[in-house]
């Protein structure tokens, strides 16, 4: 594929501007969202930001690229046109979402809340930490980031089982199964994690229904908001059936104020940044995938646009 | 070794007294230390417990075998019998210093902290996680339990650098150096481990001189506590030379109500818990050391009673 003009917009489109310049002998344009104008999409053969503006349209593009990992966006509530290559960032998105979750699994199983009270009343009082090995953990998506989840906790001796639409085994994991089978799994897991990306299928999945399913799970969401009924999570919290929540996405990002999870006292919430894109690794997979395309070879980071991920 | 008699005390010794007496057919005594007389000690060709008794003496013991990896409260200040044999329990502390290291490392890493405070105000603001791998880590005492908190952390790409008295390589450090070559590791660490045992020469090691190589490490010490002068790491936190220590152990134990260490808002305190003994694996290496004892084999955990660990 012939890749001449090249559009890149997008919060950090500043930062990446010298990165790219020194890298890349081609025509470009860095535009704030704001600026890009429609005829710019006639001119380039590839749009490269996180998201699309909201005058996107496809132009004259051959190529989309996204500065994350997720490309609901994208995809969501639009139709693709067929011969337009969507590519995604890969990159360690794995290991920072692992060092995320294995995060939040530590505070509790070392127990840091109970000393830290402990010590404010000089109080000197063994509890034991609870051992990772021993905690059942059920990931659901078994794609890269799931993967690398699960290859973190088996590190440490836990038997992750993995939840996928087909049930595919996939490595790292002690067991794959498809989402109708889960329900043994999520009645005695200590944790549920998902990584999942928006998709019709995956929309409004974790609701009342499902989330009866759990017996005092921790329910951790590093994947996407709208996979998740926030009003059921409150009430599974509300009657135990999630004993805790750690939410990084949300289905509308930022946070409204107003929303009720700010101020539950079994929700801890972080703006969206278990996996957050360094320039240099954006880069550095741009331009990866760039040397691919031009060569005419499939990037592995090519998404299914019918699948959506 | 011919083992008939064997005296267990300690903390744990109505806990194991099931799970021994099941699994072994000899002439066994389960005493509270206060109950332990002397004559103990010349009916016993084993004994078997975290510490000596006060009244404490070799009598007729063959073996002395310690539930704990750490044994300064038996050689310490204590000339030892040479032909007495000494075991120390090792299972998988390792792995159980390794999470309770890292759990304090990610929490840092993670900035735990930070997002608290931002939902408390229901604030957005994508403050970006580092990474462990950008980590410099320094690890002093490179036998078993530092191999594996090294090993874990360069899971995660960090390349934890190890101390020890000679400076001989070991697996899973990217280095390893003798203490008098530390100054250069040390003044751009990040995190520095101790997982040093209490000797003549560790004793008192971590001192004002050495407090102040440091420009702004966390100080975690899961070692023993008499390695630390404490005044002198309370002074270093206030000069900014350690920015946090994460303390598990203390040169007196339970820590005194009155010590600084307390309230001082850079210290964390845990009440000695980072490899807690649970009872079935305290049981399974003592079986497993007797197993090997009674062969005429010479058990791995064994003791170096003039290096003291």
């Amino acid at each position: 594929m012939k890749i001449d003009n090249i559009l890149v917009t997008g919060r950090i489109y500043k930062t990446v501007e010298p990165l790219i310049r020194t890298r890349l002998n081609k025509q470009l344009r860095f535009l704030a969202e704001e600026e890009v104008k429609p005829q710019d999409f006639d001119w380039a053969d590839a749009y490269v930001s996180f998201r699309p503006t909201g005058n996107f349209s496809f132009g004259g593009l051959k190529w989309v690229h996204s500065f994350g990992a997720g490309v609901d966006s994208f995809l969501h509530n639009r139709s693709w046109k067929k011969d337009v290559l969507l590519t995604r960032t890969v990159c360690s998105f794995g290991q920072k979402i692992s060092e995320y979750c294995l995060s939040y699994m530590l505070r509790e199983t070392q127990k840091h809340g109970v000393y830290q009270a402990l010590q404010e009343q000089r109080q000197w009082n063994p509890v034991e930490p609870v051992s990772l090995s021993s905690q059942r953990v059920v990931i659901y998506g078994t794609g890269e980031i799931g993967q690398e989840v699960a290859r973190t906790l088996a590190f440490f001796g836990a038997k992750p089982i993995g939840i996928s639409l087909s049930g595919t085994t996939k490595p790292h994991f002690a067991e794959v199964l498809p989402a109708s089978g889960a329900a043994g799994s999520l009645n005695s897991a200590d944790w549920v994690i998902s990584t999942l990306p928006l998709t019709t299928e995956t929309e409004g999945m974790f609701n009342a229904a499902w989330f009866k399913k759990l017996q005092g799970a921790c329910f951790m969401n590093v994947g996407r908001g709208a996979t998740v009924d926030e009003k059921a999570l409150l009430e599974a919290l509300d009657h135990g059936f999630v004993r805790q929540a750690v939410l990084d996405v949300f289905a509308e990002e930022p946070l409204p104020e107003e929303s009720a999870l700010w101020q539950h006292p079994k929700v801890q919430i972080t703006p969206h940044i278990s996996a957050i894109t360094g320039p240099e690794e954006a880069v550095q997979c741009f331009l990866d995938t760039l040397h691919l395309v031009e060569q005419g070879l499939m990037p592995p980071n090519r998404v299914s646009t019918e699948k959506g991920y």
